[in-house]
């Protein structure tokens, strides 16, 4: 048996090779004795006081929350909110893999989060169509289920972008983003039932919010991939996220994917609402506007080390990131540490999924140097993320929707990181 | 435009085919009017309250929670919990796909859950090493770090079946079972920084508990796909998974993956711990015990139709489960519905991975007949999920750990489902 706590201030020789020996600066340096501090005065030095005591048992929420020591790791609304905030951005600095969370995705919503039941709930299906439907919550669980892992975007983040660099962190600039593993029915399951008529050619989605959000879908992406969801991450949809039916589009501006789904109509030309005429077309520099601009360009940002961070000491460290594209799988991320002058290829973790986050890797040493970091992603349909100045060069400053760019982000030889247009 | 919300109680003429034409009974008929009775007198008809008035703002939480509405969906202690419980169960019945949220992830303690401060944590890797470490967490999180999809199951998951049908639901039967993705750092990486002299053959693994939670670990397991994890489906480690470190061994018994992992002792020989010695040993017929059965067997469950359930009218659903297995990929999934005389093959929900929660799904359409449906796995390794009965023809009845039979649930024809022995 050895079961006795050992002494933590016993004598160690951290002779650190490799990972470790490319750093050996003062964060890397033996920090024995911290522990010991903790103690009060009635315990034996070096025991820290949570393995002399029995621990908290189940008085918790039976529904679990984070440690109070990840108090600081939420959702943020703007520096400065409107008086009816709308959007809550996602920690992206402080995540790992490419789930978000439920209790972190990031909230968009135009009318408040309306506190819908389920048993009161119900889908019409209706217009084109041989025999409309009206389908409850339960009926929609009979279908065959899905599961799929999808990112969701909203088409403004990032636009501040387009004018001046953001001085927030890469969740104040980049936190409209957020994955998940999705679970519902097949759109075209639905529509199978209901049978088209030949004229379908698009359908109407609408939300059970105050807002009534509506957009228009073309058939084909209802065809294709859509899904009509109820699940995220293993459980029921959340109040924000469209509990407890969301149309999912995969790769679409996130505005489409209509959370509290309670209708589609089908018919033979866009409806044009306002959320696809007045709001969410894009503004071009000659003064015309881009309408049903649906697909979310490929992209990617390094959420470590990013904006307000500061590098805790030399040596070696990853710089990793998110990587995704409306268009399909993420095939290749290059990151550069001189602002685009050579690049390196990432490691993506796997399994790569199509329309889904895609996290990347890269080993760096840092030995003190200023440096701009950059990633770079190119998606299976070949399409490469462009940099600031080319986006602006063809799509101007006027638009505040689909800003892909490459993001650069400027380490200062204090190891503090900020965000720069190079 | 096309806004205005239509009529709910507009006549619709569900002549449903295929999936609902397949049911076509009381469940599956139209419900329209049930959004009416919730609005107010002073509404109009037909629209629901939370669509005429602006829904929550962000006064929630940050962090968000599910809707009230999925209030019953919690982790569940036993029926009859002991004086200091030290389990709780997974709601497996109401989950989708395989990740299981962080808040529903199951709990086992042995001296209730710590509040470790992580800036004092430390890790101790000590013993048959080169150069012994001592680690902060902000040190251990500098190393390259992977993320990766497994499950962890207690190895006296399911222990009560071993003797007699348990009355609850699959939840309090087969609970001690959840998924995630994780992030952390290679065990090897870490023995590589220390150096591991040519004695070394075994690892003891300390938590910070209590309890001071010990179990032996083989060196070929931790050269091989052990990890020291920090994140938990994209976020920090929960307090009760180990927060803010745990050691995880792939496909191993639960009890080893040691949370609060605070040491790591390289020695010649297992240590022979309380933990495997009087406990997590399996006794046999003969009075003998086996010691150190590490890898859990290939197994699956039926999560819908399942015990305390009723099917909600005749016709068409999905049968689903889960399948895993502590030696690898799950190859295959059978499912029977005449109590193991005839099987039919399930679809694999994708990309399957090794050592991971598999959802299987098999369509089924039932017409009123009772049934018993079984559920059947192969892993990539051959390894095929035993029957009860040759289950307990080969390990009796005194164990109390490994139980991986394959599971019985018996459909009534009023749609009452139950466990039974067969």
């Amino acid at each position: 048996m050895d079961i006795v706590p050992q002494e933590t201030d016993a004598p160690v020789s951290p002779r650190r090779r490799s990972f470790m020996a490319r750093g050996a600066v003062a964060s890397l340096a033996v920090a024995g004795g911290a522990a010991q501090s903790a103690t009060p005065d009635n315990l034996p030095p070096n025991v820290p006081r949570w393995m002399r005591e029995p621990g908290a048992g189940f008085l918790s929420p039976p529904y679990g929350l984070p440690s109070p020591f990840e108090k600081n790791v939420l959702r943020k609304l703007p520096d400065q909110p409107a008086a009816f905030p709308t959007a809550t951005r996602t920690p992206l600095q402080s995540l790992f893999g490419t789930n978000t969370p439920n209790g972190l995705f990031f909230e968009r919503h135009h009318a408040g989060v309306p506190a819908i039941d389920p048993a009161q709930h119900r889908l019409m299906l209706h217009g084109l169509v041989e025999r409309p439907l009206l389908l409850s919550m339960k009926e929609l669980q009979r279908f065959p289920a899905v599961t799929r892992s999808h990112f969701i975007e909203c088409s403004g983040n990032s636009m501040a972008e387009f004018k001046a660099p953001g001085k927030g962190s890469v969740q104040d600039i980049h936190g409209l983003l957020s994955g998940a593993e999705w679970t519902g029915v097949r759109l075209s399951d639905l529509l199978g039932e209901a049978g088209l008529l030949p004229s379908a050619k698009w359908i109407l989605a609408e939300g059970a919010d105050a807002a009534a959000m509506t957009r228009s879908i073309p058939l084909a992406k209802a065809l294709d991939d859509a899904l009509l969801v109820y699940g995220q991450n293993g459980e029921m949809l959340r109040p924000e996220q469209g509990y407890p039916l969301r149309l999912l589009l995969p790769g679409f501006e996130g505005n489409m994917s209509i959370k509290w789904l309670r209708r589609l109509k089908v018919g033979d030309a866009p409806f044009q609402t306002r959320e696809e005429t007045s709001k969410y077309t894009d503004l071009m520099p000659d003064g015309t506007a881009r309408q049903f601009t649906f697909q979310m360009g490929v992209k990617s940002v390094i959420t470590a080390p990013s904006a307000r961070q500061v590098l805790d000491g030399h040596g070696f460290r990853e710089i990793t990131g998110l990587a995704w594209s409306g268009h399909g799988k993420i095939s290749r991320v290059e990151v550069s540490l001189d602002g685009g002058r050579s690049w390196q290829t990432a490691t993506l973790d796997g399994p790569v999924q199509a329309k889904a986050l895609t996290r990347f890797r890269l080993p760096w040493v840092w030995t003190g140097q200023e440096a701009i970091l950059q990633s770079r992603a190119v998606d299976a349909a070949g399409n490469v993320q462009p940099t600031r100045s080319a986006l602006v060069r063809s799509d101007g400053q006027n638009s505040i929707y689909h800003y892909n760019a490459i993001q650069s982000w400027q380490v200062a030889s204090n190891g503090e990181v900020s965000n720069v247009h190079v």
